[in-house]
């Protein structure tokens, strides 16, 4: 009875199965589903945490203001550090963001299907969704000139674009964003760089040129640090000035600041299982397609798109009898017989390749 | 340019001074400023943690739905699980109860002087503040004749409570509470009880009766975890569900997860600390009297609110020369002579006091 009206039809952000919880301590169960790293985080994160619980003030309240961790993210990001900011997640920033430059009734343009929170989030704030849709007739490719089209169509406040795209892994490079940027001076870009370092694909430096752009980071995937729940913006100074307006800067947990600090003093971890990743990945890619499967989305992140037809639900359901778990599409319009596998290292990979084979042969 | 008009007029929520942090290892501090508890939380919160870091899986999202959590909170709450849930942070919450509630142009009560986060968070949606004041010449007593025509002249859709209230210490009991529910049905009453621990006043159990209630609790106080950044709502089955659409599930990470359920499975850790804490209060305030000193505010949470006249921000200034770090509210209209004491052990009061009494005698 005392919803506000956007609450009250909001349609909200919805996680996905979570049954590989029921495994955790199976050290043979191989989480694929919600594209986290597949290993742990380099081994600096539980020493900066321990040191911490051992001689730290867990009583006290966070750094609200931790420079050495913005200078870390500016130097990693090659910003200013008034260009950066960090956030209790990419998620929790997504709705600063719709906070901040969102009034009710304003449109926002999703380009999709791709990541639903940002949609939710400005939902339940009252702004318009427009979708501009990536069609399965093309693959869900992006097509610029039908993009034109939308745009002077819709003519929306914000535009939502996660690049490389989850899932079907479209990758907008520099030049298109530069475009766009420039070519839509009073629209806002939100570009969700999430899975950045698989890509290396990032239009970080135009925040030195437009104030319509406003990137999100995470440390949830290549980082490997999802349970910590810390991601990071990168914009004009003015732009992050009004985010930081919106934000409590109590809101980022001490322990979630240490392990971003660990990560980025540790760098090199990273970068080798990025690459670990992405070379499993181009293995996995060409099986699948030995297979006579249709593979999309692995030129972006650490994930594939697999077409597995008709049989998909029954797919994913005997694979889950072996414990791996991979994301399901089967209830996303144009999307039923799509699976999305978080790639991990090669061997996790031969491990899923070998079962997938097994289960395919069951049910041809 | 591109923020909303609610942002561009935003008077942010400001974390007050930070100076304490600049002595973080420095065992001979007292940080008395931000009403934290002044000991380290039950060592089980470390051991959850550390076995987390060992055999966990940091790279994981946390988990979406700790049933285990939201049963211990409800068991020491007294209500349903239906009735609860946890955020990352009563901060956190707040904003939530904003955006699941609050249309732009809504009526906000604040009984203040009072914790201000509520109010930037209302505001920076568009609602439109008012101010049942508090006044200096009745010190700060709760006059319900006057909030009666205060409510009938303004008809918000919220009024903010903290109870007790921060930093006055006034303590609304149930029965007014229950007053209040009944009388003004149609407005929502949002009962901030971060101090709950120290008064063992409630009103959690009229969420059965009422729809019209949210309360809000943290971790933050009396259970040392303010590091961690949890806290939890108590309200209606409905209200609940209302907030569940507007929250990100994934926001509340894994290491406050378990350090909430590690200070839930130690609770006479918790009691013992609050009745250590309420007994050297007593024991504050009688001495601070015989200083000829007027006291305020002790009925309430783990604080004192002391007026110490013209010579408030010296006496702070020469504090901090000691290392001992108190609240300020020079900055507060009506408020520019006092200043807010966190308590703490009776060892920790006792230098404290020692050094005020040569503090004053210097500046006597």
């Amino acid at each position: 009875m005392f919803f506000n009206k956007f609450i009250r039809s909001l349609n909200p952000y919805k996680v996905s199965s979570h049954k590989a919880w029921d495994y955790t301590s199976d050290p043979h169960m191989l989480k694929l589903d919600w594209n986290e790293a597949t290993i742990q985080p380099t081994p600096l994160v539980s020493k900066y945490i321990s040191e911490f619980l051992s001689t730290g003030r867990l009583n006290w309240y966070p750094n609200v203001d931790n420079t050495e961790l913005r200078l870390a993210i500016a130097e990693y990001v090659g910003q200013s550090i008034d260009c950066v900011e960090y956030f209790a997640s990419s998620d929790a920033l997504h709705e600063y963001i719709i906070r901040t430059f969102i009034y009710p009734g304003d449109k926002v343009a999703m380009i999709g299907p791709t990541y639903d929170n940002f949609r939710a989030a400005a939902q339940s704030v009252g702004a318009d969704i427009v979708h501009f849709k990536l069609s399965k007739d093309t693959k869900f490719t992006f097509n610029k000139d039908n993009f034109t089209y939308f745009m002077n169509k819709e003519m929306p406040k914000i535009v939502y674009l996660c690049n490389p795209n989850n899932p079907t892994g479209n990758v907008y490079n520099y030049n298109l964003i530069e475009q766009l940027l420039r070519k839509y001076n009073d629209v806002l870009f939100v570009i969700d760089e999430a899975y950045y370092e698989f890509t290396e694909i990032t239009a970080s430096d135009l925040v030195e040129k437009f104030d319509n752009i406003v990137i999100c980071r995470t440390f949830s995937k290549a980082f490997a640090l999802a349970s910590f729940r810390i991601g990071y913006a990168i914009s004009s100074r003015h732009n992050i000035e009004g985010l930081r307006k919106v934000r409590n800067p109590k809101n980022i947990s001490s322990c979630s600041q240490l392990a971003a600090l660990a990560a980025l003093h540790d760098i090199s971890y990273t970068r080798q299982y990025v690459q670990e990743v992405n070379e499993s990945k181009l293995w996995l890619v060409d099986r699948l397609k030995d297979m006579g499967l249709n593979v999309l989305g692995y030129e972006g992140g650490n994930f594939v798109f697999v077409d597995f037809g008709e049989k998909n639900r029954e797919i994913i359901q005997k694979l889950e009898n072996h414990k791996i778990f991979i994301r399901s599409y089967a209830h996303v319009d144009d999307m039923e017989t799509y699976s999305r596998i978080s790639v991990g290292t090669l061997s996790q990979m031969t491990i899923f390749l070998n079962v997938l084979v097994d289960v395919l042969d069951e049910i041809a």
